[in-house]
């Protein structure tokens, strides 16, 4: 067998890890692809060191590692080489040239690309004013703590119970800390077969309408209102029957409906707050009617102006309200973790449909969300965002005055956005269009309207935004709309 | 403010994390219960140590820690306080008891409830003879190396990247891992826009078939085969057709048929491998039909007895494959993670639909699995676990031929199954019921079959049994057997 020649390697410049993991990726590609054979001596540890520019420990120490997982045999003074047993990879001829016959618009009729959406740039963190919303700030994050739970979760005690295929079952440990601790702040006492943990709280949404509602059904969605909901509605067959919000969020109305869809403690995107005579009167309304209302309770930790109102969940005596939350506006985004509270005879329904679409959130995850909330840093890291979008909201509020923009709803608590409207025949999209040239993103108001609404609202979210460029982006947006 | 004396505080026997974490959680539970008012003083950091036992240095950093995330306030030699500014829980009275007023079960049609699965204990591991399928062998795995791949994902430079909404996108590195790497060993040449990551499988199998499928639509299901795949498409209110496999897998028929499921890799639960002219008659025969394939691709890196087939999408020139696979059986099943192969404008609608069912995996597990790949270990990993199952193979083959079992499909190239048939007339869920009270666990086979099949199959898995139970076990099984 040939020796391997020190060029063959080579560290690219500006590559991740370490260059122990560097080295390490060199050789187990080299051998996956097929280039390093069985038997082939490796570089000397000195010869590569001097080669790569880095010491001989480093070397040595990757050599190490590859010969504990098999890459690589020790022959003692005699060298390293390549493991006759190594992982070896299959290699096939590539597959033929691919043809796209098939018209899959056709075929699946299109029906989810086609759901209309919030239009955001994929690099929304690289504009100097992001006034986008549902974004962190990574400045405001609590990574150490984080990743303490996440090292934590990681231990040899925890890992074996949590890689496991949990079938259909959730962490013992979140749960506890969800009926313990968050739930109780929202006037809720569920119970551990009122709870099923989900993949965030959109999840949650698709795991509840599609369980409730199907062709032939009609679901009440508020409009303007959250653009996935409607799409959710849509995608269950059921019939979407838009409700136009005032100022406190979804009106009283009696509707042939199922399902009554509402974000009462502050409507989405309006910001208005449902009081507490109109959560009962709904409650009333859909007690009457036989519907089920959804109550989707998102960022009700963003309370910063005054005390959060309970869920209406709280008011619910005969188990008609089913209520999602979540932890990704909290912590962080890219988390992917939320939960849906109901009557045990619904949530073991949504257990069933979850067990069939995606089994259970990964496990490392909801240990890691527990140890966070146990260790109390989940509450550290709420109050840390609630402080920094109190300064920011105050700076918005003086801002969006001071350039004569109209609120057309701010929410009476807090939250992390403005709903705005633009004069009347000014269309936003364009107005967004326009404004990301001059480094501003803002949302336009269409996608959350159903049918044809009007085009002259947008939102402002301060959620991602620095707080000392809130001046001049709102300033930008005044001049953008004074130029239209 | 009175002081809150040191009996507030005690060490539960047994409780999970360091002391450091224990009493900064008695902290922040005792502030956000309320228990712990803002401005009272805290135990000194002597006191409390002698009262708890610990070094007072343990005491002094839970200390620091809470100052640093404000539950705590320092006032020099006076000690430490709660702060003002503390996080709160705001706590409201309990809600009304509740009654289960609305029949849930009627109201959604129990359709996901009623769905039948194979049956598992959720204490499985605490059988001594685990013969099910599916989970994972601890002491397989390769913890610590996963754990520097997990750390590496929580650092800060990919941290900001992870957490934010990836809105529709998945992680380029893991991308980039799967098309360079893994993909190629099954033949498949794929591109960014061909590949989707999902929650695992068993999701993938959900997207492509809420994509493709609904009421008026038919889909073939192998016979006996997947139940999950079965349970999807009723969900999807499709019609399920039947088809019964034989010794190559999934015979070639001429069926009025949307799409066509199939596992030519080895077929679940016979272990039959589909040969190459079969998957060819069978592509031509889908072509002909104008049906879609979809291939489940499972566990085709446990080839360890022959090289695995290319995979059936390999032959695939016109997009009517959709290839599905997972990292979940390779890597550990709590992991879910996996993807969707297909042509662009499957895909397109594919991601559009988990946008909206449930967004994106988690990030920090993309790039987690995608370090795992490219420092080599999952190979290294996948290469233990083929020795290991290897050996456990053979001694499994002895034991049902020294006990006089009767194998039904066992797989030509490796797996992690052998499909097994009792005696006519014995009822293999009374078997496997009987055989718990002597720790023994097995998957009764009825569940594979659609409507109303046999019921004296049974599946033995190999994957979480230790190797020296395996002779004790079969044993048991083969009394019980004999005894019925």
């Amino acid at each position: 067998m040939p020796a391997i020649p020190v060029e063959a390697f080579y560290l690219t410049p500006g590559a991740s890890g370490s260059l122990q993991q560097q080295i390490r990726t060199m050789v187990t590609q080299g051998i996956l692809s097929g280039r390093f054979r069985p038997g082939s001596r490796m570089p000397s540890s000195r010869g590569l060191a001097e080669h790569l520019g880095v010491s001989r420990i480093t070397v040595t120490l990757a050599y190490a590692d590859l010969v504990s997982s098999d890459y690589l045999t020790s022959a003692g003074r005699s060298g390293y080489f390549v493991s006759d047993t190594a992982p070896l990879a299959p290699e096939f001829p590539e597959g033929p040239p691919r043809a796209e016959a098939i018209d899959f618009k056709a075929l699946t009729g299109g029906r989810f690309t086609r759901t209309p959406r919030v239009e955001r740039p994929e690099d929304w963190d690289r504009y100097p004013f992001p006034f986008i919303y549902g974004q962190a700030d990574p400045t405001l994050f609590d990574h150490q703590n984080w990743r303490q739970c996440a090292l934590r979760a990681l231990g040899k005690r925890d890992f074996a119970a949590l890689t496991t295929d949990y079938y259909d079952r959730d962490d013992p440990l979140l749960i506890q800390e969800l009926l313990r601790t968050i739930l109780p702040r929202r006037g809720i006492a569920a119970r551990e077969d009122e709870v099923l943990l989900t993949l965030g709280a959109q999840n949650a949404l698709w795991i509840a309408a599609t369980t409730l509602l199907g062709p032939g059904r009609r679901a009440v969605v508020e409009n303007p209102g959250y653009p996935a909901w409607r799409a959710i509605v849509a995608a269950t067959g059921a019939t979407a029957i838009p409700v136009d919000v005032d100022a406190q969020g979804l009106p009283v109305q009696t509707i042939d409906a199922d399902v009554i869809f509402t974000t009462p403690s502050h409507q989405c995107p309006t910001n208005a707050t449902m009081p507490v005579d109109r959560r009962v009167a709904l409650l009333g309304a859909a007690e009457a009617q036989g519907a089920i209302l959804i109550e989707d309770d998102y960022e009700f930790e963003m309370s910063f102006l005054k005390p959060v109102a309970p869920a209406l969940k709280s008011l619910d005596r005969n188990g008609r309200v089913i209520y999602a939350g979540s932890f990704s506006k909290s912590v962080f985004p890219g988390l992917r973790l939320g939960y849906l509270v109901g009557p045990p005879g619904l949530i073991a329904e949504a257990r069933a449909l979850r067990g069939l679409m995606l089994k259970h959130p990964p496990g490392h995850i909801q240990r890691t969300v527990a140890y966070f909330l146990g260790l109390g840093h989940y509450d550290a890291l709420v109050n840390r965002m609630k402080n920094a979008y109190r300064r920011r909201r105050q700076m918005m509020s003086e801002a969006i005055a001071a350039e004569g923009l109209t609120v057309a709803g701010q929410g009476g608590f807090g939250g992390s956005s403005f709903w705005m409207r633009a004069p009347e025949g000014l269309d936003t999209e364009q107005l967004a269009l326009a404004l990301r040239g001059e480094g501003v993103l803002i949302e336009p108001g269409r996608a959350f309207f159903a049918g044809d609404g009007p085009r002259n609202f947008f939102r402002l979210a301060y959620s991602s935004i620095a707080p000392q460029r809130i001046p001049e982006g709102i300033a930008r947006i005044a001049r953008a709309v004074a130029r239209r």
